[in-house]
């Protein structure tokens, strides 16, 4: 639909400049669009450290008793979730990287834009103009043959008379010619002013694409990580229903154990003095 | 199965220190696991605060131009992930509560089961001493034995050989009374370490499936705040699914527009005087 074409006219004809101005502002978006993505990398990385640090808090707990293997299972656990948002950051990086280059194109084709509607820029210069030329010219004609008709009334010299005729001829020439020139540059003005309200609804179309496309990339990028901290909840969870109870029992009994031999009978042993006093020798 | 019972004897019967001690980490590691969800949540709070910062962002950006209704789709999702956050702060805090609640509970029970076992530290403490005492008594009977046999052999007097009899006399009897002695506190040491032993096989077992019952409930508060993280990201790209390039396009030009209507013809207007000058009296 033709919604600038139709929207950007007016009493005062200033359509082109807001059409102008906004097409500067799909850069500020641009640029504020790398902006938010640029802080969302930024408090990913802050969270994925803060999972690193965790992590190794995991493994500094007590290593002592039945329930230490578990630290391991909460330690890889937080490894994983820190490298995935680790990934997150780093796919954002990236994207910043295309937004910045589409960032780039847009200013050299705001600037081939600008060569290219500066006659549309004159079209509107001049219709502005004239209209205010075209106002003047008319209440000078208006003032001219009041004039003239309140000298006739007053019976003023023929001299006079003449003299305020020329004026007013002057006036209606002006007058006229303004009107035809006003014709002109109105056609040449809204031929030009639709022509370039199309081309910037065009250049917002395309714009609007383009950043709906960097979105779209974001919101893969998000929900694919998304996804892969899914995983790895689902991976502590299995690993922690394996670490059963009975085997941190056995595996504490393993590795703590003193030993499977209870106390053994001890009899009085009667003394043989030969192997005794063998015994006690040096 | 009776992990305990079977590896915690060994020559130096120590095994009671060992699972005494192994009880008292259990303790240790309800802390830990009370610190390390603390952790978390300080991870999520921040996590929180920046995101909402970053909603605050999206709305500071440029409200001029086509794609400014864009911001406030990534501002309503960023709160809402920020809120997602916060929620999962406020379980976790929950969480926190109940490990320390299970935590004084434990050392209550821990208290009671000094006092139940302190029987056993004491035949732990008997066999220790007897084997000791029994070792140095049999030593003690062969050194008297070997002197009696010397005496003899080297044709010493008749109260010389007398004495050493009845140093050897009493040496037998010691060592007699320490064999039977050692008997007794052997066979008291084996049924009360039995029982203590899976005494504390109990107290893990059920201080491992109460930690576990903590790490389920950890888990499951986790993965639901991720399954409504999820649905924050299916809401926005419904969301900017629904903001589609038109409909920008459209709110842009009728908010901003300039008007409908197209300059108009100007024709030449005769003077009328009597209208004029009434016209161009103050």
């Amino acid at each position: 639909m033709a919604y600038f074409v139709e929207s950007f006219w007016g009493e005062r004809n200033n359509g082109f400049d807001v059409l102008y101005h906004n097409m500067k502002h799909g850069h500020l978006s641009t640029k504020d669009l790398a902006d938010f993505i640029r802080e969302r990398a930024t408090i990913e990385e802050t969270y994925s450290r803060s999972m690193t640090k965790l992590a190794k808090s995991a493994s500094n707990y007590t290593q002592l008793g039945t329930f230490a293997p578990v630290w391991d299972v909460f330690k890889t656990s937080t490894e994983k979730l820190a490298s995935c948002h680790l990934d997150l950051v780093r796919r954002l990086q990236e994207l910043i990287k295309e937004v910045h280059k589409y960032g780039d194109e847009q200013i050299k084709a705001y600037k081939k834009t600008k060569e290219d509607v500066s006659g549309t820029l004159e079209a509107v210069q001049n219709i502005q103009s004239i209209t205010q030329a075209l106002q003047k010219s008319k209440e000078n004609y208006n003032a001219k043959c009041v004039e003239q008709e309140r000298l006739k009334k007053e019976g003023a010299t023929q001299r006079e008379i003449e003299k305020a005729a020329v004026k007013s001829k002057k006036a209606t020439d002006t007058y006229k010619l303004y009107v035809e020139k006003y014709a002109a540059f109105k056609s040449d003005f809204e031929l030009k002013m639709t022509e370039t309200a199309q081309k910037f609804q065009d250049i917002e179309e395309m714009h609007l694409l383009r950043m709906k496309e960097i979105i779209q990339s974001l919101s893969n990028t998000i929900k694919e990580i998304h996804l892969q901290i899914g995983e790895v909840h689902e991976e502590f969870i299995n690993n922690m229903t394996n670490t059963t109870v009975e085997s941190l029992i056995q595996k504490f009994a393993e590795s703590k154990g003193t030993g499977k031999e209870r106390p053994g009978p001890i009899e009085f042993e009667e003394c043989n003095t030969s192997s005794v006093a063998e015994g006690i020798k040096p």
